[in-house]
């Protein structure tokens, strides 16, 4: 049988359990031309909160009934593809399920899994998510030696990995995330300059902390978090500063959303502002990834895990994202 | 005697007639290498608003007992610079006040007056304002003919030299300003395809109604406004847009700023926004001015001024710019 973690009732603000149903549902056929993966891992991810709503986006809703959409990684268990034998490690765009039946393409491609410790990796450092911090970092903020980068979520799959790269390119960083636990993390394990607590602090005290660890400003935003924590961060932008609006993790459960106040230093400081998906950016995901996998291997680059098994604690798991309990990649270990 | 309007306490919010005073002092002597204009024409411009504030910008606030700071065009009283001889016309960042004494640099030139049909022009369609759109629109946003170009403040002195260069340039243009009146001249003075008037309106009516008139979106936001006009037209980009963050006039005068709630859909859509001064044109000032004229000779582009007159209605005046009873570049005549 296949278990199928469903979104059966759109949210409103933060998910509740009874948005989502388990279900056991016949093992699918294979279709023409395509497969069947047993997913062994599935990736927990913000985005995942923003395809749960009703609101035109960069890729449809997930529709009522269907299984939460999700990067997994997991072996071919049939096949109507030459290109793809049972047994096979691929990843794809699929859903939190045993069992997904897809079609190669953009998103469906074979692993080779002994270029790292665990296929979970394909997830994270090898997968979207390090490759949003790599070609978001290094494609589109453009990074100089010596420039001081500051960011948001620092401790999460993305920032901890932004924080990384920019130290690999010679950045001064500095990062911003919620409680001591974190920020020591931040320090001892992402290899940040600074780290920065967000937690109870108002937007002005939460400024002039960053103002007095960049005297001269930050060169370079990269935010994942929005609401208070951004509007602290634009009061200390240098002047031509690049702003990465990756993610707004803060925001995703509210259904009133946060005003962001001072977009103001974004006129006077003459800054840009780059809207950021990753998707445009997938022909180029092996090269990124060797990359990726090779820091790793030199230990120039960390990659945390938050592994949480079995399919039916996706709920808990998933909104681990969003009560600070996650650090590192968040993984649903499915088999 | 000159007369000169100084800021003499920095206004709260909305100015009043007593953050400023109007004093008689002697005409200044000639300093060295300088000269002493005698202004004929000075702007008044959103920007001097910020500049009141006790807050680091692109430009240092203007000192109180310091007149307040504008661009003027008027005729050189008395030079110690060869290259300046009494009675040439000159433009320059000085006061609104009689008589300044300044240096030749950066922001003063010599202007040639048979060029167009009235030295304050030299304020707008050849200044800073006119070119600000004239960069803003052709340098930052690059248009392609047929894209969507959406502007706010679309009757003031920058959106409708916007507006009318969009057209220029090949692009579909919707204007958005206040009230019906200000909506006529969009369509009937300034050529803009669709008028949209944001009075009364909430911000989903207003996006509602942006998406009636761009139903694919909008390529282009030439943003002046800020407030909840911005928050309507981010709910209307098509992907990959260019917003021009030229300025927040609706926040200007407010102690509490509004919150942009809409940031969203600029990631989604892989939108870019740019901080944008005109600033850092300087240099092609002229080049660019030249084409504006050559555009305004050939009945291309209609630039409209909105001249007060006399220095002793220099508040009165000013506070146009925010009550909305401002249609063009607002221009103070004080000889």
């Amino acid at each position: 049988m296949n278990r199928r973690f469903l979104l059966t009732r759109r949210p409103h603000g933060t998910p509740v359990p009874e948005d989502f149903s388990l279900v056991e549902q016949p093992i699918p056929a294979v279709p023409a031309g395509g497969l069947v993966v047993r997913n062994h891992y599935c990736s927990l991810d913000p985005a995942q909160r923003g395809w749960m709503d009703d609101v035109p986006s960069y890729m449809p809703p997930i529709a009522l009934g269907d299984p939460v959409r999700a990067s997994t990684v997991g072996v071919v268990h049939a096949s109507d593809n030459p290109q793809f034998q049972p047994g096979d490690w691929v990843m794809g765009l699929n859903g939190i399920e045993d069992y997904s039946a897809c079609h190669p393409g953009a998103f469906t491609m074979k692993l080779d899994i002994t270029q790292v410790p665990s296929p979970s990796l394909f997830l994270s450092a090898m997968g979207a998510v390090g490759l949003t911090g790599y070609f978001g970092l290094l494609d589109v903020a453009k990074p100089q030696p010596g420039e001081v980068l500051l960011v948001s979520g620092a401790a999460g799959a993305v920032g901890s990995a932004v924080g990384q790269i920019g130290k690999i390119v010679g950045c001064r960083t500095i990062g911003i995330a919620g409680g001591p636990e974190k920020c020591r993390r931040l320090i001892e394990d992402y290899g940040y300059d600074v780290a920065i607590d967000y937690k109870g602090k108002s937007v002005r005290e939460l400024s002039a902390e960053i103002r007095r660890a960049a005297p001269g400003g930050v060169n370079i935003v990269f935010e994942n978090v929005g609401g208070t924590v951004m509007d602290a961060e634009m009061l200390n932008l240098a002047k031509y500063a690049r702003i990465v609006l990756c993610g707004l993790i803060s925001e995703y459960n509210l259904t009133e959303k946060y005003g962001v106040r001072n977009l103001w230093p974004i006129l006077t400081q003459q800054a840009t502002l780059y809207g950021y998906l990753v998707l445009d950016y997938a022909p180029r995901f092996a090269e990124a990834g060797a990359v990726m996998a090779q820091w790793m291997a030199e230990g120039r680059l960390r990659i945390d895990e938050d592994i949480q098994e079995g399919l039916e604690n996706a709920y808990a798991a998933f909104m681990r994202l969003f009560t600070g309990a996650n650090t590192g990649k968040l993984v649903l270990k499915i088999a």
